[in-house]
């Protein structure tokens, strides 16, 4: 059965289930009137109570505009709908977080901000999704300035987490040191600019921003100008292939096919080719492998290596519900990285054994674990 | 154990739970990438088959800004939560529609209507709920004007249809045509006033309106207004005493104790008296009857003839879903009250049955067929 059979047939991933039993008369006033009175009473006197009287404590908005949806691009909030239940199906298959679609019919950066704080109550958790760049950067600065509680644009954090990962166990492989390396990050939209900072964050000591023009020199929003402070230590110029030569590492969060195995070629020794472009690649595994790399990943699962966001999302949120995180900070997100990473020992770790899979169950146990740690060490933690 | 205690195991009455197997990588590419662009490219070709391909079509949104909770008043969005929670777990388990809180941190009517507007791509109807008068009627009108689905305030409409279904089967006992009766309606809120114009609508010939300052003559809003012009056609003047003098009927949707056993003397013979504020009504019913009242109905669930909006508003959504009703019309809801009326036939009416339970299987079903029927001869079933 093809896919749109399956959603035929489903008609719709996730749906809503009771908790409490509404059978006799006697349950219904427990659980809604009179009885419901009571923890009311409470919360309107100890807001914090809601944590304990309500959903909150496990509850994430899934908001998206539907600007930038898979590589559909701007499809509106309504064709969006599909990806925003199957994230939430894989929040609670994943690490039983309560996940509901908010799709917003709007693309106003103000009126996004306003109507996400303004639904905010009745969530725990705020997970940003598909919503194009530049905007998506100015969102989630101020709703993490106005709200209380985490939020996160999953494109950006959540795929730096992975490849922060994925580039760790691929340097513990091949036996080199973060500030040793230099990489090339091909895109400079949400994806490109989250990793390319998550790879400095964790010690890289060496990157080159590219896109369509070849290496950015100038920035056209405030996101990508900070970014661009931080990159290009040797101030080259020229295009990708220029950037590539003696590059250890390739990352492509960009589109299909700018990649070619001539350019893999002029690599560095032992090269580490990530190319995330969905569904076609910024080049066929195949291709960079002919090309001499050694460590091949991509965002399919039907290649070894996959590099999938449901590594992260939903062990960062278990672990920031858990402990009532404030927010998500850089810290919570390299020890999200990191905890990925060691799920796979160094005895294990092979050219096609990066990372587990998605389907691996300690996956979102041990990532939450991570985060609540490092939340406690920096304080952001409120239980 | 206690309702408190109750909450506070729970945690939650409600949560998400996935309808659609995420335990294979074939299972995760059909139900997230890359197959979910499919229903998405659907989408975004036909907005429609959004009712295809998710959940939209038996999503309700439980919109409340916390300002009208049960008889606590004004207590705020997250001190409101426990209630939404609660009228969502009935919504399922009555008629197993998924239904979620959206608790909205604002009271400003403008912000209110915007922010639904904009987050309504992901539902199939919204359900407006303890939103304070006169703010809630501007909101439902404005929603109902700006958006294609069924845009419903419960406090309102719930409420009258389930007392014009008591009342339709309380006139039937006792012998009685609407058009012959009077009555009077204490409280001119939101319930009060829909309740009015519902009994109005459904042929009462005589109510007046009543308040704390006795006879309502002078309308301080627009929907007040607008029922005032429909009621007292005698013109009578006074107290809540002068007016019931000779009444068939009184409706108390206001606060506790206004009316006294005394008062119930005057009334004509046959005297209906439904007394449904909560927890303590407007007269107990051991009082009424002393009074002479022939008929008692509360709000509470240890009293007979218990008038409860759980015999409602799950069966409305669910027909109004299941036709795609752009809206939940007057006529749709005089069906409604009818075929709950016509749940309790002639031959088992009796002074302490006039409704069915909450319990009762057969209400949503019933409810919903009705519904449906109405909104296809109104020409508002769209499919």
């Amino acid at each position: 059965m093809g896919a749109l059979e399956a959603h035929e047939q489903w008609r719709g991933k996730i749906g809503i289930v009771g908790r409490v039993p509404v059978t006799t008369m006697e349950e219904m006033a427990v659980a809604y009137t009179p009885g419901v009175a009571e923890p009311c009473k409470v919360i309107a006197e100890q807001p914090d109570a809601a944590y304990r009287y309500t959903r909150k404590w496990n509850t994430v908005a899934v908001v998206s505009d539907g600007t930038a949806v898979l590589g559909l691009g701007d499809i509106g909030p309504l064709a969006g709908l599909p990806v925003m239940e199957g994230k939430a199906l894989l929040f609670k298959a994943c690490a039983d977080v309560d996940a509901f679609p908010i799709m917003l019919d709007t693309k106003d950066v103000d009126e996004i901000v306003r109507t996400v704080r303004l639904i905010a109550p009745g969530f725990g958790g705020i997970n940003l999704e598909d919503i194009a760049a530049p905007r998506c950067f100015e969102v989630e600065r101020r709703l993490q300035a106005e709200l209380d509680i985490p939020v996160f644009h999953d494109d950006q954090h959540g795929t730096a987490v992975v490849v922060a990962a994925a580039l760790t166990n691929a340097l513990m492989l091949t036996g080199r040191q973060p500030r040793d390396v230099r990489g090339v990050v091909s895109g400079i939209g949400a994806a490109g600019i989250a990793c390319a900072e998550m790879l400095l964050d964790m010690g890289v000591g060496d990157i080159v921003m590219v896109n369509r023009s070849g290496i950015v020199l100038s920035a056209s929003s405030e996101a990508q100008q900070a970014l661009i402070a931080r990159t290009n230590p040797r101030m080259i110029t020229g295009s990708l292939a220029q950037a590539l030569a003696g590059a250890d590492f390739f990352l492509g969060v960009s589109g299909p096919d700018v990649l070619t195995a001539d350019m893999v070629r002029t690599m560095g020794p032992d090269a580490i080719v990530f190319a995330l472009a969905n569904p076609v690649p910024e080049i066929l595994p195949g291709d960079a492998l002919a090309g001499g790399a050694r460590v091949v990943g991509t965002g399919r699962s039907d290649f070894p290596n996959q590099i999938n966001n449901v590594l992260a999302f939903p062990g960062i949120f278990r672990g920031a519900l858990d402990c009532r995180a404030s927010k998500i900070s850089r810290g919570m997100k390299l020890a999200a990285a990191r905890a990925l990473a060691s799920l796979v020992p160094r005895e294990q770790l092979n050219e096609t054994n990066l990372l587990p899979t998605a389907l691996d169950g300690r996956v979102a146990a041990t990532v939450a674990q991570a985060v609540i740690e490092a939340a406690r060490q920096e304080g952001l933690a409120r239980v």
